[in-house]
């Protein structure tokens, strides 16, 4: 009684205290909810429209829910799981996820969406992502019904094993060997350096017990380039490599750590000739070989095309995950009362955190429509190769290398753009934004490295470029230009551009198609035209041929290159955007407020990259120094005329609560009850002394303390 | 005998294959000792002037030798450590040090040198480099004799608690509150809302047993804004928080797990009068208020200038690593062969990778070089104080925030420079990149969010620029201006600087100091220009004050002023860089060849910079869009020219391979057989089978293999 009568005191002395600070106090999730009522926009019309359809973002719902009952797919304890608890998490979620698609009959395409829900790849992503596709690809029907069954039943795991030490994008150049022996008609797989160690295959570590290798192939000492190699690494009773085989994890990585990736050497290992696998290449019993047909090469350009395809989406898909999170906080996060006394503003209302986070919301936007383009752009490629047509395939290889790179930079660097946004809190595990990152960036360099594929794209762009040139020199016709590059035929003549420089174009004028897209096509024009300068400068000064792709003045010429691969890039995201409102338009599906508030986003996204890349627009003359402060008021102007709709802009990617599982991202804008929350969890927490109390900190502080005393 | 004579066979049959491999094989090692023989200057002698002489050089070998045979000093499994393992490690380190300290006698900056060798922040940092010096520079000799004693003997730790849940840059906005409780003579500290929990002082979570806690002080219900209590938190005998205290960890972090960020929570916890901590602000025992003198906010203000310098210098030292890193490895990495069966060529001489590295070394100079010139100005500035001369403080303010933040958003991006330089190794911990990374990016955020300090720093130049102009309009003579801000006089006068622009300039005019600097400035003019035209126009459009640093024009002008300071802060590194030169050049202590090489690093260094921002200066008319080209082959000019000295400048940074703790970055280049050794210490190499077999994957695959096979 005596202790409650103290309490009430304590209350009295403090009351006035915490009326003045509950007095500017507000609680975050009425100011989101405040948001969303600010909007014009219509959120769930545009979740179909990212979503591809109602349909497809209902069920994307009710598998959410499916998973989130099942006990392995919990993401309570996520950021607190050690290297070894994620990797068996992820080897746990992937039967999960089996048991479930055969419980419930579900899609592969359902699995895939449950897949990106749990988000926690494991030891199995490369024995269903590479080692059953190759298989299938490339197996003969003998070496089908030899793998194939134990695969799809797991009585065997696979993986891909490609990478090496010393190789990854110079396939060529690798070092593990495979010697036919006629004698006894088996290979003789070897690694004869330290960098013929086959490196960061995933499952390769410690799940895979076999793999697909590319090896080179040497006949009778000649070498016949990469081929695919099943090979058994590990016994399937013990799970102890095979004689000859060492196998092992590479360490720990930046993310990604529920993955095993590997390392594998060989020391001269046997397999017989039917580990080849030979539904292209074969070597026969006398060691004759039969190369791969050349349709095959097409085709498998075309597995590439689909594979970046993906990426582009998924590029998309994280952005918005992340722009999510940081809106959602940034809307609710208030500091610095403008006057003494007063209610704190909104962070978002600041001008340099809606200059951040806006024009990433546009980007999500626009890598997610350059996905659904690119799909589009495959589908039409698919009809004409059935019909054996493959002339898309350069233009549609191009694309995709292009945009493999720059769509996977833009949501590299947009993720920390989102995480630094949120400050302190961005820093914490619990917002979930450290992690999109650190599990994301190695897209940067799988399925080709970003630079190489940059050149690749320029060396399409550089050809088409060489043609249009030599017929104009030769007064021939143009050749036939494929859609996303016949703009090129504008470096011989300057009829199909506005010229924006020259005019007196106010910022309104920009928020047209044929202005923005003049804007962005000249430019991709004049950093062409700087290409092939340098190319043919540098092979003036290096004496050399101007090579394209290859070759001392190329190499000369890389950065140039690059830079036009991505302004290219940029161009297309641009169009895509366009084009997806243009569509939207023609199918009256959206209503125009919600249509009116995409197309000021998509003149954001393009008016905020000229803005970015002021330099590039200002070089080339596409604009006049003195338009430079227009671009400056019309990228402020779209700034404040989409900061009442960004909350809604973001609703609208729909990734519910359990697919962010951050702490500042939820869709109650809960943020600082949800972190305090989750923090408790922490292992460290586990008990009031911590971790390191008994044996460390207590006779340290003790003992010392003792000795002051005396 | 058999087997030995299979084997014999084997190693006939792969012969071919292996020489084959073998012929266009290259020791890493030799690579990078060759680029050591090709370069011109003398890594040994920029050693001794990067780190401040050669004396300093030696010191931190010897510290070296000694700290790596400490057993707790050990990186060996760094890399591989749990968050429990790193926290416990980081409190090991921390008590190791001090032993050492007083075992070797060593000095306080030995003891800072081992800190940043040893690289493990632990549960103590905030005890040595908060809680001390508050204690030290804020309580009455009467706390000290209560406290000092035993925060020095470790009988009880401490931390400084200010951040909350709700604030960070607002202090005003603080919500734990003290009251006064006149009856008892005692203060009341509370948490009123959720927010007001104080969120990430380090060490709070599990170790300290005292704060500094930042409160907001209440008398009589009048509130006197924050004030620094001196708190119990925990029992030191059974390390249990105290009544009413609720403390724990705010659990896992992007990196920097070692420290136990905390969270703290009062429920009306009575602290005796005394626990205010009194040199300066006094509550009386009647609860009269004596509110600090003036002079305190200036030194809390050349306190903040320390800690900054600081971090300016840090920034270069951590930049550096990465440089280190990546450069070795770019430098002995090889891919692609230029003709077939040719010798793979080097990726540093491919020209994006040049292009990404050199100029992150030049940065590297250019923030090492910084944190000296700074520690000069501080220097200069101490002695004028003491003779209570504080006019130099608002310019050091101003450029010590502009520079924390310039410099810690250079050192950010260019550790993902260097790190997406190396590829796939770069994502692996066990290249040292990633951690460097995840363990920096906080300082973008602590002491000062980087968006305010600019803000700050602009105030700072609004505030000359202002003055400059009332002067000239009103036909007085000119203000006064500080060194660093002499040049924005040029803004009523176009005499001080060359109109680059409208002459014939090529690329080798601007290898001068005048030129470069007259463009450096002139952007910054014209940028402070624009930022003024935007505050007058927005006081336009809003019908509000143009005032300076606050208020709703000001909120509107955010974006150019962020970007003003960030001119000017790369006008100080351009400036720094040179003055540097300048007296190596007067010294005479560096010989030519290095001296010449290091100019160009300095040239590299701005003009790499101006094509980065290329925008900037044709958008001002600094440079004419034709002259583009020229700084694009500038740039170019200067790379092939650094290319074989770039080994040399990294070695010049002097980190070792304990300090670097890199498979990719050591000394010798021997990165594959490092990787390889790495790699097989990772803790799920223990066993072949792995952490998974036993009990998940052995159930999983031999159940379902042997269902399938019935």
């Amino acid at each position: 009684m005596a202790n409650e009568r103290e309490r009430e005191r304590d209350s009295e002395v403090v009351r006035a205290a915490a009326e003045a600070v509950r007095r500017t106090w507000r609680d975050p999730r009425e100011d989101l909810a405040r948001a969303r009522l600010e909007a014009t926009c219509d959120a769930s019309k545009l979740s179909a429209v990212l979503h591809g359809g109602e349909e497809s973002l209902r069920r994307t719902k009710a598998l959410s829910s499916l998973v989130q009952a099942q006990p392995w797919a919990s993401k309570k304890d996520r950021y607190f799981l050690g290297r070894e608890e994620l990797h068996r998490r992820g080897l746990e979620v992937a039967m999960g996820i089996r048991d479930l698609v055969r419980k419930e009959n579900l899609t592969y395409e359902d699995a895939m969406t449950i897949r990106k829900l749990v988000d926690l790849p494991g030891g199995f992503e490369l024995h269903y992502g590479m080692f059953l596709p190759t298989l299938i690809g490339q197996g003969t029907e003998e070496q089908l019904d030899a793998w194939l069954g134990q695969a799809l039943s797991m009585r065997i795991v696979g993986t891909y094993a490609q990478t090496e030490l010393g190789h990854g994008t110079f396939l060529r150049g690798l070092e593990t060997t495979a010697s036919f022996d006629k004698l006894t008609d088996e290979f003789v797989i070897d690694s004869p350096t330290p960098t013929a160690t086959k490196w960061w295959p995933g499952g390769l570590g410690k799940t895979a017990t076999h793999a697909v290798v590319m090896c080179r192939l040497f006949l009778d000492g000649k070498d016949l380039g990469p081929h695919p190699f099943v090979v058994q690494l590990r016994d399937l009773e013990t799970h102890l490599p095979v004689q000859g085989v060492e196998v092992g994890d590479i360490g720990p990585k930046m993310g990604y750590n529920g993955v095993d990736n590997g390392f594998l050497r060989f020391d001269r290992v046997r397999v017989p000739r039917a580990a080849l696998l030979s539904r292209y290449a074969k070597v026969d019993r006398d060691g004759r070989y039969a190369p791969p047909p050349k349709a095959n090469a097409k085709s498998s350009y075309a597995t590439m095309v689909v594979v970046r395809t993906d990426i582009v989406k998924y590029a998309g898909e994280v952005l918005s995950k992340a722009a999510t999170i940081a809106v959602r906080y940034n809307a609710v996060r208030r500091q610095t009362a403008p006057e003494p006394g007063g209610l704190e503003e909104i962070i978002l209302n600041y001008q340099q955190s809606a200059r951040n986070l806006i024009p990433t919301v546009a980007k999500s936007y626009a890598l997610i429509f350059m996905g659904q383009t690119m799909w589009d752009m495959y589908g039409r490629f698919e009809g004409q190769r059935d019909s054996g047509d493959f002339s898309a395939l350069p233009e549609l290889h191009a694309t995709s290398s292009c945009l493999k790179a720059l769509c996977t930079w833009v949501t590299t660097a947009g993720i920390e753009v989102c995480r630094q946004s949120c400050g302190g809190q961005g820093y914490s595990l619990l917002s979930g934004l450290p992690s999109l990152y650190t599990n994301y960036v190695q897209n940067l360099t799988w399925e080709g490295d970003n630079t190489i594929l940059c050149l690749q794209a320029a060396r399409y762009l550089v050809k088409q470029l060489h043609a249009i040139l030599a017929a104009h020199r030769g007064g021939r016709p143009q050749p036939e230009l494929a859609p996303t590059v016949a703009y090129l035929a504008g470096t011989v003549s300057d009829d199909p551009f506005l010229d924006v420089s020259r005019q007196d174009y106010e910022f309104h004028d920009l928020l047209s198609f044929e202005v923005l897209d003049s804007i962005m096509a000249q430019r991709c024009l004049f950093v062409a035209g700087q290409a092939l300068d340098n190319l043919e400068a540098n092979a003036r000064r290096l004496d050399a041929e101007p090579k394209i792709g290859e070759g001392a003045a190329w190499n000369a010429s890389h950065v140039i290159m690059v830079k036009l691969a991505k302004c290219h890039g940029w161009l297309l995201l641009h169009r895509s955007f366009h084009g997806k409102i243009e569509s939207l338009r023609k199918e009256g599906k959206v209503l125009d407020a919600s249509l009116r508030v995409l197309e000021s986003l998509y003149h954001l996204f393009t008016i905020s990259h000229i803005e970015d890349s002021l330099g590039d627009f200002l070089e080339g003359g596409v604009l006049a120094p003195s338009q430079s402060q227009m671009i400056h008021e019309a990228t402020q102007a779209l700034l404040l005329k989409l900061r009442p709709e960004v909350v809604c802009l973001v609703d609208a990617f729909a990734h519910d609560d359990y697919s962010l599982n951050s702490a500042i991202g939820a869709y109650d804008g809960d943020v600082y009850n949800r972190l305090y929350e989750m923090a408790k969890r922490s292992p460290f927490n586990d008990t009031q002394e911590g971790p390191a109390w008994d044996d460390l900190l207590k006779p340290f502080l003790i003992r010392r303390g003792r000795k002051a005393k005396l």
